[in-house]
């Protein structure tokens, strides 16, 4: 897997997508950060007036509901109507879902409209979308990541996607395949936003490889072994941010090699 | 006061309160950095939609009206209302309230209609917000602290709330008691929204201490002590912020001690 | 120019002069931290019950149309026309001008209602602002650079106003003058926002010399000097972004002189 990893990260650095991000508030800064260190162009705009003819430029799109408002579902909408149309790959990241019922509508909405190729998000919130269909199965300590697991596999039927949950193991799968993603380290969630990184990485690694739920290994991969390259220098979440963005800019292959690919 | 700061701390970490922040843009990703360093988990969330159901579940909320717009004027009025329902504190920061009629009236209908357990701004917001009833007391170089003091408990009685008035001593009063908090270091207004980071983590504390003059103290007692370990190893403001959420993340009990409480 | 250029830098620092930006939602955190680390005080503010209230108290006025909605428009007309009646200068910036027919109308709905004193945008940019009028002259490699200069030319004389084309070297004329800034380093564009930093700085400098020109070009060259003096740090675009806020909170007439500032 690492020769196919360097060649789509060469890829993103030598062809430079724009990624269009429609995405929370919080994390538009760092989000474009990490897209222009690991190669990609971001663009952010939100206006219903211009995002059909901005999606139209790009070659990934990202929505991301963190800071949702009504006046965004419809720009929203809009952009992967015409991602649809035109095959430009969609990555969604339900950022709270299942928090209130007016994230998870929307979630519902918009994913009924279009389907994305990438659904990202944290076991709750993709048990959020699976809704009532899944079942717990108990108390034993597996349970969570079973339930995880069938709520994937379901989101992932019920929108012909691949589906990526996101944790200390990040668990991707789509109709027929499943890979885990054991790279990562646990400084990561105390920085704000990594998730949405993670997606806007996603889109940019989409945008250079049609096959979704490779493009998706292959991102969250980068996620985790940047993750822990910045940890190792990091003395806290504030230089972890600063260090992993560093690592993006200068992953080279023979640290892929180094951070021990799951070879699953 | 260095054993109840620890405890607090300490609740923070174990907790993880939820911090319901519906806060600017200039600061969104820097306060939920700071809110994820000390322990809490931040949420931002604005849409009058979902604020009333997002607040439920939140043991702090932190209203700011830094980058105020008016379609965001009844989201924060909803929030504070279900606050107030619940019994969950709420930290009210009226940036810029005094430089234009709009936030300076914000600021009194919000307060009007649900009294906050903190209002967190430095001195010019303090006195605006006090109004005319502050008279000044002269030109000798006193008169501001003293202004500044006369309009905290003005408005400590009004709102029956704990004021924190920022500055290079921090000034804290509810209608019986008065605290300074002489931690902190001057390179700390150079980094932008340090004070909206304070009215945060004030929100991070109130959801552990009942006490909110005392949850406050703490809070500004941390901002302090960390921009002192912070400044220490920062070459200028863009490595202050860094070290100061390491700093945030790392504070121990030995930190605490050393950096010299003020007794009172 | 060395001396020039450091005594408008120690004005900035001793007046802190108020820079009111209605900016985008990426770039409002470190434009806020560049200005404070300048000298500058800044404030984001984009109401349009306040912006006239609170342009009228600024030194300059910043206008970037990064995360445009239909809704900011008006607000920014407003902020735009205080400024003319007041005689602050306007610095315009047009991120993603040619990319949608929003952003370029919008551009031009403005700028035809109230011509700023400095326009500050990267090469396409500029282009698309001056419009079919610039006719392109063949394919040698000078042809983009000739065509960015006569745009910048076209747009100097239809709003009377200073331009910059931000890039590799930086091309400043108004109608009678031009120069180049040589200063700057690859990795400042791999950095989201240099160059929405680089408009707040023209602002910051245009608030205390009235030659528009002459205020853009101090701008730049300390933006350029700053990324050469992060660069010496930087490990990636990550410790890029905070060394560039450290350099720019110490950078000192020595510094002034040691970067080789271009005699043109």
């Amino acid at each position: 897997m690492v020769d196919e990893l360097w060649n789509d990260l060469r890829r993103v650095r030598e062809e430079a997508p724009l990624v269009h991000n429609i995405t929370n508030f919080v994390v538009m800064n760092n989000t474009a950060n990490a897209l222009l260190a690991v190669g990609a162009l971001p663009v952010m705009a939100h206006a219903v007036e211009e995002v059909a003819e901005m999606t139209a430029l790009a070659g990934a799109l990202v929505i991301n509901i963190g800071t949702l408002a009504r006046e965004w579902i419809e720009a929203m909408a809009t952009a992967m109507a015409t991602a649809r149309e035109r095959g430009i790959p969609i990555v969604f990241d339900p950022v709270g879902a299942g928090a209130t019922t007016f994230r998870t509508q929307t979630c519902f909405d918009l994913l009924g409209r279009v389907a994305p190729a990438v659904i990202r998000g944290n076991a709750s919130e993709i048990m959020a979308l699976a809704g009532s269909a899944v079942r717990t199965k108990g108390v034993d300590s597996s349970a969570a990541a079973d339930a995880a697991e069938d709520a994937a596999l379901l989101l992932a039927r019920r929108y012909s996607c691949a589906v990526v949950v996101s944790g200390a193991v990040d668990l991707l799968v789509d109709g027929k395949r499943k890979f885990l993603v054991r790279n990562g380290h646990p400084l990561m969630p105390k920085v704000t936003g990594l998730g949405c990184t993670a997606t806007a990485l996603v889109g940019a690694f989409c945008a250079v490889n049609g096959d979704s739920l490779t493009a998706a290994r292959h991102a969250m991969t980068v996620m985790g072994i940047c993750g822990e390259l910045a940890a190792a220098k990091a003395a806290g979440p504030g230089s972890m941010q600063v260090h992993f963005i560093d690592a993006l800019y200068n992953l080279d292959a023979e640290q892929l090699r180094a951070h021990g690919l799951d070879p699953r």
